[in-house]
């Protein structure tokens, strides 16, 4: 077992704002660690062309060249040749930063009751101005035919000039549930967008982990087409820190640069998110990554099965959900840590597993083994 | 002379928004660069701690190990015990995140004209609703004679609830002008603000060329005896990215974690900023980093005198002001990078000097000797 | 019939965006109109003492004799001899300005789904950077123990500083739908914001027929006692314009004069709200107001149901919502105009009936005729 | 002297914070008051009308054919036939309002120091989220040179991209300090911001007495050619309060009605400022309005002018600044109540005097006695 040397047990999560400086866990050496995509560094690739570039002198603020390739390559993976890019630091900044750029000061954005702008970024999008207009949402996703819904209604309502205009769509490709959007709803949604001249903006932080899965049908030239703006994550998938936010038509939004700075999400060393998606966009890293993480999903979900665990839902990428009885569930926790998702009632919880770019395939023996001791 | 990859020509820098991905630009083997302090990568010492510690598992949001250690050590470096640590990202979000936490909405803060709230952050400070009440600078500072006119000027304003209340100040330290607040002039406008019951806030995006200084008295713990917050600047004092907000008295700003997480400016991987003051904190790297630059920058003042350059004003830290007659200027702008500063009339014109943790002997000297011919 | 001027020209509309499809309102002499409570200018009383003190020098911004004399009435009032009274503008303006007064950035308010400032203010709670969150309603109310839940929820949430935190309760009495909170009710709310030391704030837009309704158990000083901000409404019940907004606690919300200049609500010619509270709050003339809206609307239901008509739901203030069969109003749209309320099915719809201080008999009368007419 | 009931009790004087010191003005029967132009209600032709119509029905939120006729006035009057016009409340929310609507976040607006956004409105513009960018005010004017120069100076700014872009221009019509902008001026001003695609709006809140002022060159139908939008001012010129912005070109700003809702600034009763602008449009009521106060304000500056006084600068509308003695001053505030306006030196002070469309010959007789007596 690898060196694990940090976790924050659940009961100190209680304090984080009262006290940042919570006493330091234990080593745990005896345990395996499944809660998040986002425990280790980065992927060794990047760190080794962070050391190798080091000492280079390039210009601030993205202009350097790495920056630049980085730009080519993505712009070549989306088969967006026109298309501006620009690298920001991470999905809150980023949703926030876009959300903004896109919406007039009258307008809200639509998402899922369960999207991560609805539920899990203290109101940042609210602190721009903006309210989040909520559709519930079907295994995590947007309908098209709800937000058509909702357009028409908006527009049939004699009341809409008292209410907030919806004016873009929200969607996260995985979804925070760990869904798929298929290439029909994705188009869908894009072609009710497009009727009503109302921006579509995908959240891709997990993205990696979608477009690896095998039941996956949306490309990135897919994504680019569809989509007026969206962004690749890199902080969840390989990255130390970076979201690639890509608007397909160049200069779609106007002066997008001072507003990256006006959000406090420009970096000075632009390189450094420039150097990192350079990395990932050659020699098929963002690819490997996501299968990486895919593989040791399957195999996990396979376990599952096997012995007779229930899941909570379908979800086909790097996220499992399953429902657990409380007793299981704490015979479990002593083992691996995974994260808390919701509880069912009395006598259930549902626990996430997540794998990663980083998940070695000893850990998921190990794992396997103890799905099979717990069962 | 070192591989120097990149540099942003003066001219490109006219399209940063039109045009993110402007033409790469080519190697230039031959030149010098002195225009600004974040044109390298990391401290190596950063570099390969970043890399020792990559695979480790860790919480997420600065609850590990290495951002509990680091925060341990700047306490320590500020005799500050009970302090709260945070660390962001960049100086913008820094600024913009603190200052909207410190104010309630009808407050304004009170910068100099030169302080980068008041110029260079694309109105991060008014995006939060916030105006910055400007005073006219005394070699880049506030003086705090102006501070307590200001607010007695406010009082004596019949017509004071129709504006807006002076509600803390912000200074830098060193300067936006290279400049230093004396241990004096810090005590001064500390009372000034006690006796009103107003945050000070002080902005070291270069903090260390300004502790390095042998003509400053003000050290880390004077700082945190004297603001009611502050920042320890990375990113321009030798990490990739990175700043430490300490605030003296734990508890000042209530739910700081999720102001931050609202402002877009908390980092998943938390450790990454953790590790990098982690490093800079040890074995006196900050101090380090410091001193590497003031050396270099008073070999280069030395050698200006030496050979009748005028500076514009005198600016003790890494950075140097120097007043050029154009022709000069142009010349000296073929050998070395250096920044536009300002225009001062038809003949003349002022360029700014700056030196790093990452100026070598050999790159002051070189630009000793271009100085000699240039002259 | 009395004379009914009201139109609003068809080529004028286009100005008023996106509204063009507003029902053009010719003069029509012989409809009745019940659509809602601000069709009038104001209590006769009102204006013939705008008229009597028309020509007085007073001091502007509510700091005139009449807003002093409408402040201690309106403690006297509310026993709440201590309170802070300020007089906004309207409904939504008050809404915003208090509840940005009352939230730090970071915190959101808990309101029904069907709360006003969720729904017909274009977002103005975030536009001033807070989340509303949302209850489902119990006719039109927020349940005590649903706030209970959210807070319960919030505290047990892991994640829960990433989340918005509910900082304040917004509840309208009477709600948008017309219905009471019970003393009872209002009591059990009270009690548990005090529990979580949270204001408790009430929109009392049409309050003055909250307060006339038989079955309504809550007074003023109930109101003055169990909420920590609140709005007497003058706009819908009287007035030609004017909000009051009481803090029971002096100084609970400091600065609010100047909040409220900041949201742009302070009333240079203060005295204008000033004198209409004035007469509103002489002579039990508030009263008075809620006594005719509600006798004409009981004896409206008293009609609705000796017909036949179906109620939508129970509401016992000025508004009455009944369901009709569509052709049952298309054929009432051609005598009286009512306000749609919502789309039941293919065959029934749901119309608002609104009565107001200026309803006379006589036009109870003829509606009452009518509605057995088409029943 | 009639009745002049002002007063401001000091006892409530400590509810409006940071208030205290304001004069205590009991009841001041022998008193002349010259302070300001918004002591007294409204012109009586329009409290009339008012009542006249008081009873009627009309729909809300200005779609009231009294609103509608006061638009086609307003249209008439200012040669616009196709002009967007829209009635707000008062003058801090009408400047947020239209400001918001016309700037992008990234933007700022160009006003002068001593513009009334940048100095009495608590940051109702920053609030909104935008820089007021203050250029020198000359006689309290913009020149459209220094406009030029600062847009060059962006411009030419290699990092203009960190910076707030200068988005529209403020000005005011007359100006904070009574002063008038030429109809070249302004042409000159107009022509600026159109070379450079940059909205200009004018603040009219005293534009009845710029008008009626017999040295002053610029038409309504001037403001309406040179700007992209403007406000004439109500509540300072005869109305109980309201003020008409007028957007030439219809449709310049889309969505404005919601916008309006948005910034809490919409009238349910939207009649109440229709009527007041429809009778302020009828029979040359806003011209003569203006001519009753520049008349007053004309004799007083010729008994000034007679008796010695000595004016702080020339100001030809109805506001006259006069410089005093501090004894003279104190003498003098004795018999009437005039506005202070700044100190000079320890031995003089400027003091404002206010004439308005309700200032009565006798008035007028009066103050030149006192002045003559004070000389």
């Amino acid at each position: 077992m690898r060196n694990n040397d940090e976790n924050a047990a659940v009961g100190d999560v209680a304090m984080i704002d009262a006290c940042p400086d919570r006493p330091s866990t234990n080593e745990r050496q005896t345990k395996l660690f499944f809660s998040s995509d986002y425990m280790e560094g980065a992927h060794p690739a990047i760190l080794e062309r962070l050391l190798q570039t080091n000492m280079e002198i390039t210009a601030g603020y993205g202009l350097d060249k790495y920056s630049q390739s980085a730009r080519a390559k993505i712009r070549s993976a989306c088969d967006a040749p026109e298309a501006d890019v620009f690298f920001l630091v991470g999905g809150t900044q980023t949703n926030a930063t876009v959300i903004d750029a896109l919406l007039r000061s009258y307008q809200g954005v639509i998402a899922a009751e369960t999207g991560h702008i609805s539920t899990h970024e203290v109101g940042a999008i609210e602190f721009g101005g903006h309210k989040v207009l909520t559709l519930p949402p079907h295994n995590g996703k947007l309908a098209a035919e709800d937000v058509e819904r909702c357009l028409e209604s908006y527009r049939a309502d004699e009341n809409r000039d008292h209410m907030v205009m919806p004016g873009m769509v929200y969607v996260s490709q995985p979804t925070e549930c760990g869904t798929l959007y298929s290439l029909e709803e994705l188009e869908h949604l894009s072609s009710v967008c497009r009727a009503h001249s109302m921006p579509l903006y995908l959240d891709g932080a997990r993205l990696a982990y979608a477009l690896a899965c095998p039941e996956n049908d949306v490309t990135l030239p897919d994504v680019a087409r569809l989509c007026d703006a969206f962004y690749i994550g890199g902080t969840k998938c390989g990255a130390l820190l970076g979201e690639a936010v890509v608007i397909p038509r160049a200069g779609y939004i106007p002066h997008f640069f001072s507003i990256i700075k006006q959000h406090g999400a420009l970096l000075a060393k632009g390189r450094i998110a420039g150097i990192q998606f350079d990395v990932l966009f050659s020699n098929g890293l963002y690819d490997e990554i996501g299968e990486v993480a895919i593989r040791a999903a399957n195999r996990l979900r396979a376990a599952l099965a096997e012995n007779g665990y229930k899941l909570a839902f379908h979800a086909p990428t790097n996220q499992i959900f399953v429902t657990l009885q409380r007793d299981q569930a704490s015979w479990l926790a002593e083992k691996v840590e995974m994260a808390f998702w919701e509880n069912v009632d009395d006598e259930h919880v549902v626990m996430r597993i997540a794998t990663s770019w980083a998940t070695r395939d000893e850990d998921v023996d190990a794992l396997v083994e103890v799905l099979g001791a717990g069962a």
